[in-house]
């Protein structure tokens, strides 16, 4: 249709008829519409979506205040506490863009994103004080830094910056101008990806995918009127999943929690009766094992969302006994948390335990603001048979995919060869649709639901001066789903021991990278010299 | 932030990252996810999900067969049937725009809107096979007619087509290639209000205002996991507000219904266990006053949207005593359906009946997907102060108002004046943020769920030859909630009576736009000879 087509002349867009997409809008209609409810609880404290409203305007004029704009990068070191949620509107709120850091990561990890994004601005909690001063001074660039200073911790740590938290709001004004992007395509948040390269990679967010995918997990979770949802995934996971965008637009109820222990959980579902939580499989089994005394008194329907790898039968078991349902999710950080949803189906209820585990272990199909997935093969991008047998790898497209990587064309580019987001992650596609993942990329271990890099391990170990080559793959590990396994071979002459290479790690690695296991041989390789990881993943689960 | 920005280089849309918004993927999703869900009751007629995608490609296919394709318009004369429902996603998928025409209309005004959309495809059923004939006659243009024969009406009516429509389906394949609109803001649906002057306007819905809309309803209404939503609201109503794809978001099932009656609605209510349904009060009266056998066996909840006007206490209270639950919601042609709801809150539920019944008779707070409201000055734009008192109009911003009307730019800046979108409604806003409507933009009449112009109204009697002057205004009405009242004074010497101008109206407006009463007196005016409309409408009430 050309410009003078009736249904396109003087049909143009104004004010009136079009609003840039952005999550900013949920918090201003939760607040107004549900001024009393309850949008923040973390331990004792409460405060209503008013209150929270006000707050998050009053972080954005502090930030204002201090020089901070449009564009400008605010990285944020936190536990899942009010700040850190809050931080997710007031940030974007002032024009700038929110950079939620993994607090596990060791202080060089953190001063090379801190560098790579062009940190104005750090915001950090107490507890992670130690590493945030190393991180700074490696940084060694100006950087405005506020303090965290959270009742609910009791740990001490320093204090680092020009004030704390709440001394940087006191000051600023309620009233500060309510500004939406200007395009909906702005960036709203940059998280930082292990990926499958060393470095990690960051991945830009946009405010319209940020208000889909936010909208995205109320549809298909099924949220409901009221939902209270439990802060047991980490908010600088993929900002929450989204979720504190999908708690805005549900005005629902946020319960903070420093520390993901069976004990507290427990005790804060059946207070507070929580109603939803997002946690990895390993915190699942850990709620499975705990004590019965700890679950006396949670009699009502919990939902939980899991992903990072398939949960177990047992898990599932576990969880449906108590009445609580789980369901399965799938993302990656490169599309705003779970894009692929393992939608069940009532009549799959009468099947034994073991076939319903096994439907539940696959990755599902996608949800509804995701607009194509399928597997098919990396070389040609042609779909492969849906016959639950054939590998391929997972690619996507939709508007929950990332704008692509911060200052990394190149990274951008393969990301999206062929005009399709390559996910890394391979899988066979179901004749009823249903993809489940069969190997992950070749990389890529997860470890108590986080990533870690093989090829950070790696060059950790390269920098040994006994080591001549090394090669880290995944390998299963009871407690933690996946460990890394490194494969070694040394230099002639050299006499570094499992023991003395692992303490070497731990001087340059976070302690969830550390090799687990050390194996000292020779490294199988293809004919043009490639490391057959394959081979070695083989190998490990022997060990 | 320019071109160079870190947050905008080579962060750009591709197809991987970027999908115009549009409601047909819904279908494919609904259909891809849950192929054997129930999608269509119809008597005893229930489809699939999958047999819904599979016939709408067909229709898709059908159309382009035909020579139908971007920007073209598909016009359809239908009751709630099953085709009306498959058009919504058919005739979009052939990049047409589909127009669902009111029923009710006359043959004129069914002519003016086909002339002034340029249909070039007419899909009509039997029972309006004699409106549709005259109306065919005088649009004198070329004109493809496909006839619907459901097999639910057994009313006769002539076919008038080239075939009908399972014939115009049964050659064409499923395989219709699945094809995006280009841009979210290319138009979806062309629907006519008969608006505040005389000739209909074409509003013109696009895909993105279609989806977001969709989704708003979902969310709004909590709307779950397997709704079963009657069709008592028409589907040519504002594309029976978008449930026509909230349906395929949801992959809920719908229950189409031809006629609005007590029986047929409370024994299908009872038979499929409908969940949600929309209606205008007057039907929610009807419900109400039904007798008690005919609501034998319902009990469970069922959940219903009203609009129009404010539910009478009683009606409210004859519901929840069925353990039904009334919410109130407020809209126009011009923002897809409905896109104000009077949110329920739980601590209302301990006052007095009458005073939940003042509070749900507002018309309430903005839902997700509207940006923005304000009740102002229609001069000055200025909001009026929150004080329930203060009467103002009500303004909207957003993306689920219109593109403007078709080929109207003059009605299109009108509306738009000011970067807001005008409502017409004058209306309260209460200290907690909820506006009320306190007095209909001064044309309309609404009368049983119908707008009425009252300028057409005046029209016609402005043709006969003995009315000098003719003023229209809306009556109390205890059947349909209003009714036109006219106001006429004669040309000297004239000898019309009230029943010949009722039976003059008759040959030129349908039935349910006639004036139920006509006055004989002076017309009052302003000094600069407008008239008082105002004062006639409070006289209307006294007679």
């Amino acid at each position: 249709m050309d410009a003078t087509h009736p249904y396109v002349r003087d049909l143009d867009r104004n004010t009136a008829n079009y609003t840039p997409l952005t999550p900013l809008t949920f918090l201003e209609r939760a607040a107004g519409t549900w001024p009393d409810r309850t949008a923040i609880i973390h331990g004792r404290m409460r405060r209503s979506w008013a209150e929270t409203y006000s707050r998050c305007r009053r972080l954005a004029a502090a930030l204002s205040r201090s020089g901070i704009g449009a564009g400008d990068t605010v990285a944020i070191l936190a536990a899942n506490t009010p700040e850190l949620f809050e931080a997710h509107f007031g940030v974007p709120l002032a024009g700038a863009v929110l950079n939620a850091i993994n607090t596990r990561l060791d202080a060089e990890a953190i001063a090379f994103i801190l560098r790579h994004g062009e940190a104005k601005i750090l915001i950090t909690d107490r507890e992670f004080a130690k590493t945030a001063r190393q991180a700074i001074a490696l940084y060694a660039a100006p950087l405005i830094v506020i303090d965290i200073d959270d009742p609910e911790w009791t740990g001490g740590g320093d204090l680092l910056g020009i004030c704390d938290y709440e001394s940087f709001l006191s000051g600023a004004p309620a009233e500060f101008p309510w500004v939406l992007p200007t395009d909906e395509w702005d960036a709203i948040a940059l998280n930082y990806t292990s990926g499958t390269t060393g470095n990690p990679k960051g991945v830009v967010y946009h405010h319209r995918g940020a208000y889909l995918n936010a909208v995205s997990n109320a549809l298909s979770w099924s949220l409901g009127d009221v939902p209270v949802y439990l802060w047991t995934l980490p908010m600088f996971h993929c900002n929450g999943w989204c979720f504190p965008w999908t708690m805005a637009v549900s005005a629902g109820t946020s319960v903070c929690l420093r520390h993901v222990r069976a004990e507290p959980i427990l005790d804060v579902i059946r207070r507070e009766k929580v109603s939803h939580f997002c946690a990895a499989p390993i915190v699942l089994n850990m709620l499975n094992n705990a004590p019965a005394d700890l679950k006396l008194g949670i009699d009502h329907k919990v939902k939980v969302m899991t992903a990072g790898a398939a949960p177990p039968a047992a898990v599932i078991e576990g969880m449906e006994a108590m009445g609580w349902t789980v369901t399965h999710v799938y993302g990656l950080t490169e599309t705003y948390g779970p894009v692929i949803v393992c939608v069940w189906h009532d009549r799959w209820n009468s099947l034994p335990p073991a076939e319903q585990a096994a439907l539940k272990a696959r990755q599902g199909v996608r949800s509804p603001m995701l607009e194509e997935i399928m597997v098919a093969s990396p070389d040609t991008l042609e779909p492969v048979p849906r016959d639950g047998v054939s590998i391929g790898e997972i690619f996507m497209r939709g508007n929950t995919v990332m704008k692509g990587y911060l200052k990394n064309p190149v990274a951008t580019r393969d990301a999206f060869h062929g005009g399709w987001f390559h996910t890394g992650d391979l899988a066979v596609w179901h004749p009823d649709g249903y993809v489940e993942i069969k190997d992950r990329s070749k990389d890529i271990i997860i470890s108590g639901g986080e990533n870690i890099s093989s090829i950070e391990v790696e060059d950790v170990l390269y920098r040994h001066p006994d080591v001549l080559e090394a090669a880290v793959v995944a390998r299963r590990d009871e407690k933690w789903g996946e460990s890394p396994c490194a494969f070694v071979t040394l230099k002639p002459g050299a006499i570094a021991t499992e023991e003395s290479l692992i303490a070497f790690c731990r001087d340059h690695l976070a302690g969830f990278k550390l090799p687990r296991k050390i194996v000292f041989q020779a490294i199988p390789k293809t004919s043009t010299g490639k490391i057959q990881k394959y081979v070695l993943r083989q190998l490990a689960q022997t060990l």
